[in-house]
């Protein structure tokens, strides 16, 4: 960590700073500048927070030099995690196909969707069961049997499955059903939430939140390794910019800016980052010619009839198109796909 | 609610639109311009979903006419609300005054700080038990111990406490202790939460998210009101913005704007607002000039001592002497500012 | 154009807004709907601005239905253009190789890196002569030497030659030496210089700026266009978002929104989108895969002497290395590159 | 200057960046800390650049100590400047009141406004003659019937008078009309119209672009200043924002961001900054209250059928009103309006 002083530090305060730091058991190293005064410190950055040392008056600037997070860096880990879904794998050369639509809403609705994903392509079903919806009067999802009708399916069709936790209280009863929990964006600092997940070892799908930053994100997935569970796959889907063309900002070099400085897998989900039917196809094959490690992609059979995201689902028949071409990316990468696995039903 | 439909639209097309709207029970009214052909739809907006109209292929936009909530609207309440903690008003032409620390570290450290508020200005004290922090390394706070603290200092100088719950199994043990929840910014589409609080009759201090608009924040307080809690303070606590000049944006024109089509009142939050000591008190006089409701400044004794926060945090001198410039500015203004109370200890 | 009304908006205010309209020559269609009157304006929407209306005060919002540029449009030219830079061509399946470094530096700099690129694989050579540089301290470019330089070593090794105009008054002198002109990013919104250049023929590379929308780009496009100059080839080279990680904000999904709605080709431009060496591959590449009409790169022999840019310049190996990839990419997607010309010096 | 070294930073690559930092003359201070290697410089930082050390591959991080701009700072002038504008004066304590219509249309409209806004309270007239319009299908200005017009109403009104400048070939004609040039947003980093207005002894009124930090509005002034001229007045008129709810978001923080580090005045546009009629008047005293040093208003008489910009004009009794009020907060902060001057036609 590096303190920048500010220029009419009195000598008086000066040593008040290096006190504290060595109250701390740590070594200030003081350089006297042309124009500025600057300490650096020398130990263990984690015995001093940044916070406080801003809070004196003679302090312009603190730039810490080791990222916050520790479990999640690559400096920590240097090799790409492998996370592994049921039988199918994300990272290290591995690249996941999760597809499904935003809600499960019945039990004929997800055996269309499941049997034409699995002919398309996909090797993981998502379907939400309990829905983060902005309004209150919207569709807020079937609970517990849309639990039972998600894994129903994935074993029908020998997908892993995946849904959303929006209740810390749900964690049991979702545990029983599913082979990942997803934190979903609008929870990614739900710290509660993340201790929960934490607890368990299944996968986690963490959603970057449309406020996040990288760094953000590896700070919220540090909280989830930090309780004993290593298993995260991140997801870029999206965050907010000013321009209304798309519903959020794809930002696709967070692909390439979280593999340079964590060993995590890392996901895209087009049909949330841009909420536009027209663009998903370009935005989720630029993130993976981005190196992304999955694709994560709404597919509804009738989207119109949806009673969410309808407006960003792909119809079977546009999916098995994409992951056609996805595919073929993939292949030119010299990266795999694990297969679907054997109906267990 | 208006459908605009693509230029390439044809007369089929168009059909299945008509026959859509008029099978919800609500009329349609066809305009064909020049160059696109518009959809106007009477009756009730409720009715029908924005997402599923733009998945079918002939639509090109689809305009609402009604602002999506409605207990929180300025046409459902045309006065503005005004809501009580405890004895002290906010909202109506009532300015509300909230300090404290960020949280409660000791019953010395609230005294200290409780009773300089007190006869600095503030008639609202405010302290955190759980903390929601963006490191799973960093102080979490003290819990029930912290809320009992929290309690009796309120007690002891005649001041309502508020604090942040986070996780909705605390929603009996908060609600033992505090006059007001606060939902923090990061949780404030925690919808979890929202519908906890909204279940209890105490006020509730709902933060704006960093990536909310006016209408998500409006939304958000539209989940508390729809589960029958009628008492709703909002708070612009800053937003995310490309300037890393402070720590987040302060969007001062929230405020009128959030007047303009509601009846909640509505306060500023400088403090998290700017994350700089020296832009607070421009911030919360420029809070107050835009009409605002209410000020909410964390207040410390010994702000590099703090274990949160301490690079934010007035010190109580100077929370003194800006509390002297906002009540005058309340006075320029034919507002009011509640006494606090007597000491109920 | 679609007007709708205030709640509260008196029939004299409805009368008072049919009657504007039909002075100007349109047919006014009114809605009186359950909630909200509307009304519908049938006629061209360009006898009518869209600021005048709002402020008439029945009204509550205005909503025009029609793009705002015409001559940009996919309406006006549904069929991809192709843009020709010497023998070089972009849109309609062709990809276009921009490199070169930042800035002229000097005869023996642009002959080594024009030398470099040419045989990693790039068919247009660019170099700054006039430096829009964000400090008046920094070096400000070589003026019309770095013009000859240019244009020189593009005949050399058979490339047509970009560079950037920021001053009106040199229009003349770079029409002279180059075989396209650049508008930064800075200047998308100087409608002067937007002016001079659609008065010329020559090819026009659009960057976008760092706040415009997709929709603000294509109306600078449509400034070029209106003069009577159709060769306009845009650029997507990042926004202003919030996240420090990467220099600006790369907007992938601007690529595919671009095509939706215009004709123009698009490109982009990794090296000032990220702003770091070690994302500048992925970004391009994911730009390909979106759909992109060229890739433009930064490149120096030796980033730590460059004058300007220097930590977002590739080396040349790494830009042979890069352009291989992209070249796959090209193939995959049934596209083509064209081939450098023959030297003419 | 600090630099971080990366972790695995070898001897021979430390030794490489020293070598380069003393050949410039400058002092290299290494410090070995438990996990990076950091090297402090001494001496001036003027003589290095940022971006050449960061393409040096060991390099993690350049810090600079000292900001980039020097003339514009308030360790270069340590007391708040008073810029004057004919006999107007800002900042030192003088809040500087300039009010009119985006553009000038005629002589009556000029003489209309001109007249009522100097009862209302204004002291400098403002009105556009070059138009920078989005559109090119938008009203362009009068040019220089327009100049002519805005001199003989601010002549007759006792008003000096401002007004926009687009382009470097109208510097003679604009300042033999004007007493201050006005340097819009989308020109904020047109570096050669800055150069140009840097050349002459005339007040600038340099509006903040959109996508411009705080640091970067001071970046732009201090080209100004380095081409000899001292009189800079800054104007924060709102940036990139995501919430539509206002047209740019207002960010009034940026008043004492800047006085915390600048001597230059600097006054707020409450009318670009919100677009909104409705909003204005809350943000200009929120601006003031914030320490602003002066108020832009639009202002015109008949909005709904001013050439531009009608939604987010004034009328006159408006102005008339807030004027007032604004009256009331400089009083209350113990500041001053300069009065008008004497009619000299």
């Amino acid at each position: 960590m590096i303190i920048i002083l500010r220029a009419d530090a009195t000598d008086e305060q000066i040593e008040h700073v290096l006190e504290r730091i060595e109250r701390l058991g740590l070594t200030a190293h003081l350089s006297r500048g042309t124009y500025r005064t600057v300490i650096g410190i020398i130990g263990d950055e984690a015995k001093i927070a940044v916070a406080p040392l801003q809070a004196i008056p003679a302090v312009a600037q603190v730039v810490p030099v080791l990222p916050p997070f520790k479990l999640a860096s690559a400096e920590a880990h240097p090799k790409p995690s492998i996370i592994e879904v049921g039988h199918v794998k994300f990272g290290g050369g591995y690249v996941g196909m999760i597809a499904g639509p935003c809600a499960v809403e019945s039990r004929e609705q997800m055996d269309a969707i499941g049997s034409a994903i699995r002919d398309g392509g996909a090797n993981i079903l998502r379907g939400g069961a309990f829905k983060p919806r902005t309004s209150p009067y919207s569709f807020q999802g079937l609970g517990e049997d849309g639990l039972k009708i998600l894994r129903d399916t994935g074993n029908k069709y020998g997908m892993p499955v995946v849904t959303e936790i929006i209740d810390p209280r749900h964690i049991d009863l979702i545990h029983e059903y599913v082979d990942m929990f997803q934190i979903g964006a609008r929870n990614m600092q739900n710290f509660v939430l993340l201790t929960e997940v934490g607890r368990t070892t299944k996968p986690i799908l963490l959603k970057r939140g449309m406020s996040a930053t990288v760094k953000d994100l590896l700070m919220s997935a540090e909280y989830i390794l930090s309780q004993g569970n290593p298993n995260v796959i991140l997801c870029e889907r999206g965050i907010k910019g000013f321009d209304p063309e798309t519903r959020n900002l794809f930002d696709v070099a967070a692909v390439p800016a979280v593999k340079a400085i964590s060993h995590l897998p890392i996901i895209v989900d087009p049909s949330h980052a841009t909420g536009r039917l027209d663009l998903i196809p370009c935005c989720a094959l630029a993130g993976v010619a981005a190196g992304s490690d999955g694709v994560h992609l709404e597919v509804h059979h009738c989207p119109e009839e949806a009673l969410s995201d309808g407006q960003q689902s792909l119809r079977p028949e546009q999916y098995a198109q994409l992951a056609g071409q996805i595919r073929d990316l993939v292949t030119l990468f010299d990266k795999k796909i694990s297969p679907v696995g054997e109906a267990s039903q």
